[in-house]
């Protein structure tokens, strides 16, 4: 029988085992799964975690995600098309769910699936090999809590470990004796831990606005961003400043490559994420920059040097939860062979063209088109449920006017859901008086 | 020719190059050595690192020592043998150097023995396997620099990784949802960050002692140590306070065993470190506890399972340089065939002596001298320059009682070398006034 091993339960490899247990619930005869998650729990980087630095084992903490964390993006652009989130729910909820309601959310789907028992958590694959004379992988996997290791071999691998876990952690001169605190946004925590302090912030991508933004909704003292490339430009609160790129530090003083300069109590890392896969060997290992037209996977998840290997989720992401479902349930008719793979020569053409096609767009909306596409484009090659992807780009272009006429209200808007067409509530509190992000209290609508 | 690699240029490491080079100086033919180092330079914990988390390539940070980090130990009792501190100074200097004159003084010997060749630095070791049919190592080894693989094989592996890297981070209930900062000792960077603030402290050992001394000589408000089995007991300055053990937190609120609380801004978890070994597989993998007789190393260096793989430092450590020293060459000259290895049984046996005899130790005094035993037994096995091990014991005794007149003062006294027999100078500036740890305002006695 083909054995299929998946790392990693997040969000895509959850995907990926709904994508196998719909096709076995639909009668087909499904292969072997093991999935390996190093955590105690689903749900990837939703699953929440206090710990910076190391996990309990002593390995790189995976969480990223923060307390009063809320969705960055409406949640009608990730809605599950085989499972929406009024069946969830039992009612249509309002649009920017925190982090509590999302997790709830993806175990629902998951959970009524009853795939729980294929996958094997505390387990940490710690190296990946490939036998060319077997035609086989063996994975190398150390249970954490056994405090043990296993070797198995499987037919297929498919790699879901994120790519919004490992830091970029830039060095400016002075870091190494600046009279504060320095720290990147994957241990960032708790705002309140910074109330009442100037801080900085480097990088002007979605973790330097929202950071900012909760550090400011949650009383910190001033906030100043700076820029590499070009200010966020969004219509800021009084005690928020967009400054030019940081040149050096000294004691607590941040000097601008203007000349300007401010004296700062913390700063906070917002330099974005490493693709980094500390278990897979250089002939395995996937070398590519964060973007939409991913380096070497054919339709964006087959490893072209070695097709029986496959990876989800690893574009830049605009489109997540409906996107990783795409691409699973394309890997899956791929593994059960529904659907054949081309020669070499075409994956890598394939590959070439998206790049060239990803490097000619010309704005934020267009590059959301560009991925709506892809994602239908996987979804009509296999029998996932249909969905307006044209209409999720839509409420992606209202969400970005809604950010732009302003920053700190746009998460009390509502949009229509692509899947049920109903109209989200509105949200009893605004997001900036709500200090509360737990569920109970974001369901009371 | 016999190849040997060490993994880790700390001072572990650093005492097998210079063990090895010392023979070849002798006019031995010694073998061919590779020494991995993971970092862009050696001296190990000594090496400061401004980060937390992970290093620039990705990998856990290895640094654990935070600035203004001053030996906790009088340095007489872990001079070198081959290299007093007079002799890499120019003069005697006093008794607690901060950690840049020490990272000076490691250094100092392995500059002049011309060793820096045999590291390949940014070399992390990914993977060992022993091969029985050959009876050869395999290094899979990621140089993090070049993002590239090698593999090499090895007649024997020393492994010199430390073991104060990977933190060892309880979790007690209401630690989601502390309303402030909690950390490891491991993340510790500056006690600036903690100024004004009431802080927790977890732990009763060298951590907790030595960061709440820097927190309050850098002006926190307060500082709360709580043990789980006993008070440190020191008379500590007024604004400090030992209570029994944490129980929960709640908001900002920390809940002790006797029904007592107090609201703090940080907890910093000072709970000790894990022997880590990501990088071995199970047959190779030390387990053991911090304590003076490891598991499974016949005098405390050869790995009984596999005699042909070796560890150093892997002792909790009242002594430190000198005994990596004593344990590096023993070592090489086990290696080199000059010392031969007993049966596996003999080996078992004298590891089980080793606990018995550490298990019948009444107090730390007791403690010490078992190691300075153990330290003065390999010694006298090799030709490393033998030196006056009860004079170091002595010194440790000093301190001791040093401690216990004032905590905040015992770093101001001085003790005499028992390598050179000269008196340490008195610092130029008690301790709790020194702010500045630099090598230049050190050395200025
Ligand atoms: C701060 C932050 C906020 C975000 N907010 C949003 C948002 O509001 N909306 C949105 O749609 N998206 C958001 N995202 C994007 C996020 O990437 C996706 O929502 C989603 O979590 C990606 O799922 P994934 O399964 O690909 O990866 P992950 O969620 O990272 O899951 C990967 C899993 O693999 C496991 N794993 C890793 N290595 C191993 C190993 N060696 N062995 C075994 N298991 C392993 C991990 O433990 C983890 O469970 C956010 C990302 C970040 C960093
Ligand atoms: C906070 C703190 C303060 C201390 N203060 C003192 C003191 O005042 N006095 C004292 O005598 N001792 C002190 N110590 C004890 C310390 O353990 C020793 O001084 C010494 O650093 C131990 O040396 P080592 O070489 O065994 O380990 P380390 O110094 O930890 O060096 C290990 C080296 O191995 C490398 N390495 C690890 N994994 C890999 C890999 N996979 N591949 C390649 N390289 C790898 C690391 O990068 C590192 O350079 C302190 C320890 C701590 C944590
Ligand atoms: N739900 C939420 O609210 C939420 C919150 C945070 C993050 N997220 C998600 O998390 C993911 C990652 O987002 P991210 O913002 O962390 O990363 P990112 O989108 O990759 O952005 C990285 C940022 O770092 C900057 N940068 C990189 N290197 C730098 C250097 N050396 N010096 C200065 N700046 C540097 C970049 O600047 P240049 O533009 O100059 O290159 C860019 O602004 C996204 O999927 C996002 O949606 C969601
Ligand atoms: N140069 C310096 O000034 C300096 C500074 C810091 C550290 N160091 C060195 O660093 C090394 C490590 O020292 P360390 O203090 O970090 O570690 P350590 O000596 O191993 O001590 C660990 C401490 O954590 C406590 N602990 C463990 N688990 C706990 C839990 N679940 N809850 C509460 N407490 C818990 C232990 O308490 P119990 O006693 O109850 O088990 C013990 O007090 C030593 O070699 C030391 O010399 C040096």
């Amino acid at each position: 029988m083909t054995r299929v091993a998946i790392i990693g339960a997040g969000p895509s490899g959850l995907a990926q085992l709904r994508a196998f247990q719909s096709a076995k619930a639909a009668g087909a005869e499904i292969p072997e799964i093991v999935c390996y998650e190093a955590q105690a729990n689903w749900g990837g980087l939703w699953n929440y975690s206090w710990r910076t630095g190391t996990d309990e084992a002593g390995f790189p903490n995976h969480g990223s995600m923060y307390r009063y964390l809320w969705s960055n993006g409406p949640k009608e652009g990730l809605e599950f098309a085989d499972y929406s989130f009024e069946e969830h729910f039992g009612k249509q909820i309002a649009s920017y769910p925190p982090r509590a309601v999302l997790f709830d959310y993806i175990e629902g789907r998951v959970k009524k699936a009853g795939v729980r028992d294929w996958i094997r958590f505390n387990n940490r694959v710690r190296d990946v090999r490939y036998d060319e004379a077997t035609g086989k992988f063996s994975l190398i996997v150390r249970d954490t809590v056994k405090d043990a290791e296993t070797t198995e071999e499987f037919d297929n691998v498919i790699v879901a470990s994120g790519h919004f876990s490992t830091p970029n952690v830039p060095y400016y001169p002075g870091f190494e004796s600046f009279k504060g605190r320095i720290l990147h946004a994957h241990d960032f925590r708790d705002a309140l831990e910074f109330a009442g302090q100037d801080i900085l912030i480097l990088g002007t991508s979605y973790s330097a606005e929202d950071i900012g933004s909760q550090c400011w909704k949650y009383g910190c003292r001033s906030v100043t961003v700076a820029h590499r490339t070009a200010p966020m430009g969004y219509k800021w609160p009084e005690n928020w400043a967009e400054v030019p790129a940081l040149v050096r530090v000294e004691g607590k003083t941040a000097h601008f490559k203007d000349g300007s300069s401010r004296d700062v109590d913390a700063i906070i890392l917002c330099t974005g994420y490493k693709h980094h896969f500390p278990f897979l060997p250089d002939d395995l290992r996937l070398k590519t920059a964060n973007r939409l037209a991913t380096a070497d996977l054919y339709k964006g998840v087959v490893y072209v040097p070695n097709p029986k290997l496959f990876y989800l989720g690893m574009q830049d992401q605009w489109f997540t939860f409906n996107m990783f479902d795409a691409q699973a349930w394309w890997v899956r008719d791929c593994i059960m062979g529904m659907i054949a793979l081309p020669d070499r020569a075409t994956m890598e053409a394939d590959v070439a063209a998206r790049v060239a096609a990803e490097d000619a767009l010309e704005d934020d909306y267009a590059c959301i088109w560009y991925q709506g596409d892809y994602t239908k484009e996987l979804i009509d090659e296999t029998d996932y449920p249909s969905f307006d992807v044209e209409g999720a780009c839509k409420a992606f272009k209202e969400w970005k006017g809604h950010k732009k006429k302003d920053i700190m209200k746009f998460r009390d808007n509502s949009y229509k859901s692509v899947i049920t067409g109903t109209m989200a509530p509105k949200h009893h509190t605004p997001w900036k008086d709500a200090l509360d992000d737990g569920l109970e209290t974001y369901l009371k609508n």
